[in-house]
């Protein structure tokens, strides 16, 4: 084991795994994430949060400490980590780079590590310890602290525009929701050289939407008549983001989508949404899910924010310890 | 206008628009499928039927008469007719040979010609008249009867598997219901060398999918802990293929399919179905609706069918006038 000795405080069992693992980096962080999945899992509203509990999954730092067989980092290197910290590494979807999908993928925090079942901490704390694997180099014209989040919101937003063919130039996109993935949808969408139409609840997000995102028009989404009847809403969209973790009509937000577009979900609603299939024949529309992305492509996702100057809009604030 | 006068009695109405268009054929009804859908229309279900209505969209028969510039066709020559009888010829649908998704296609009962707003009358008639671009011809080798109901049922069924790229060999396909197009999707998917397992809520059909259709495995759908434990089961299938028009929960039918893989439904339960959004999330699985298919691929289905010894199961009785 190369390295030389940790710096600060931290965890002893990280210390133990540590100490364990020749391919894995010790990374001091600078700045993390707030995700609203994080206040979920303190709050334990999905029943299955274990506790002592430290969130945090949109982390950005510096490496302090290789391991003698880590080849691709180096110390004071500039350092990413998301979602996830571990996967099988055998499996379909990891063969092919599609580690989020993995079925024992091991997440950054609340996960059990699936060689020795010992709980993951997450990025709210000094150090991390991450896999070279899912280790995510920065490019070195992408601020730390506004690329943090798009190790979660970034990845989460730019993975099914990619998967889905919507990212390419002239492309029409809807948006629902101008929260933390939504603003990222819209900036993402932007830069492929989509016009953007953001789908909200809150008419007052009009001006933000409009002015600070750069979006080319706006719905208000209980405003039905609008969307199922004006003809320059009514089917007109190759694909909509669904960022709304409330339960809400997407019947409505169906009508938006011309002929053989596509309804992607990238936020779970606690109970089942109504899926209205006549619509869905009539148009071969297709709604379908997405979660986050895989570490090769959450690369490609930051390498092409910092091309296009893609941050997430934040308000920082020191964590007192 | 060429052609010999018209046999038998017809609608003093078709005669009319017969009399108009030199891109039309006169159609001898020899055979005509009953799909459920007459059904509904005859019972006025869906709340649209206009009366008087003669249903029939799986026609089959010879041609009798030709317009003066009808080229691909002529006198005698097998030929059959579906859903369509017409549409805008102008549209993005229509330019892409989908003009079963043209929001002015012309039903081939009870819809209104575009070009006139005449209603329609299907083909529990003696003849049929037919848009030159609207009729299939008829391959050699396929029995007119056992062919007629393919020009629904084969064609509702075909088009996904192609569009949804669900005809390569060596997938496991997943057909819901075991009627008229449950039947005819096994049939296709093993002709595409599929695996296929039908589900279905009658455990008595076992026997009919394994031995009459040569299904490899039969599921019951409300066996939940069969679906949604058993491993030979449980994210197994790459795809599939929903007939049943009933309401029924599509969440122990999604726990079948391996991510990455698509949920298709081809009928119209008259309610919302509850989807549910994580199970989709976490495997990036697609549900989507299809309806019926383009002309160009109506005649490839059909051709397929014929090289394949594909015909739909059938009771076969004289329509008495």
């Amino acid at each position: 084991m190369a390295g030389k000795s940790p710096e600060g405080s931290w965890m002893g069992s990280q210390r133990l795994i540590w100490n364990s693992f020749s391919l894995q980096l010790l990374q001091k962080v600078l700045y993390c994430g707030i995700c609203h999945t994080d206040l979920h899992a303190v709050r334990n509203d999905w029943g299955f949060s274990t506790y002592p509990l430290v969130p945090g999954h949109e982390i950005a730092g510096v490496v302090r400490e290789v391991g003698s067989e880590v080849k691709s980092f180096k110390v004071e290197d500039k350092i990413g980590a998301g979602c996830m910290i571990g996967s099988c590494r055998t499996c379909e979807d990891c063969a092919d780079n599609l580690e989020n999908y993995c079925s024992k993928k091991v997440l950054t925090y609340d996960g059990a590590r699936y060689y020795d079942g010992t709980m993951t901490f997450g990025g709210y704390s000094d150090h991390m310890i991450v896999d070279e694997h899912f280790a995510i180099h920065w490019p070195e014209n992408l601020p730390l602290d506004g690329g943090a989040p798009l190790l979660c919101a970034g990845i989460t937003t730019y993975s099914p525009m990619k998967y889905f063919a919507l990212d390419k130039p002239g492309l029409h996109i809807g948006v629902v929701g101008l929260g933390g993935l939504g603003h990222v949808a819209v900036k993402f969408a932007k830069a492929f050289g989509a016009k953007v139409t953001v789908i909200s609840s809150t008419p007052s997000k009009k001006e933000e939407a409009l002015k600070n995102f750069k979006a080319d028009s706006f719905l208000v989404s209980h405003d039905t008549e609008a969307i199922q009847l004006h003809p320059a809403a009514a089917g007109t969209l190759h694909g909509i983001l669904d960022t709304v973790s409330a339960v809400h009509p997407i019947l409505p937000l169906l009508s938006l989508l011309k002929d053989h577009s596509k309804y992607i979900m990238l936020a779970a609603p606690e109970k089942p949404l109504e899926l209205p299939v006549f619509p869905m024949l009539m148009g071969r529309k297709i709604v379908a899910g997405s979660n986050i992305g895989g570490i090769k492509e959450t690369q490609e996702m930051l390498n092409f924010a910092a091309e296009h100057g893609i941050t997430a809009l934040l308000k920082s604030f020191q964590l007192t310890t």
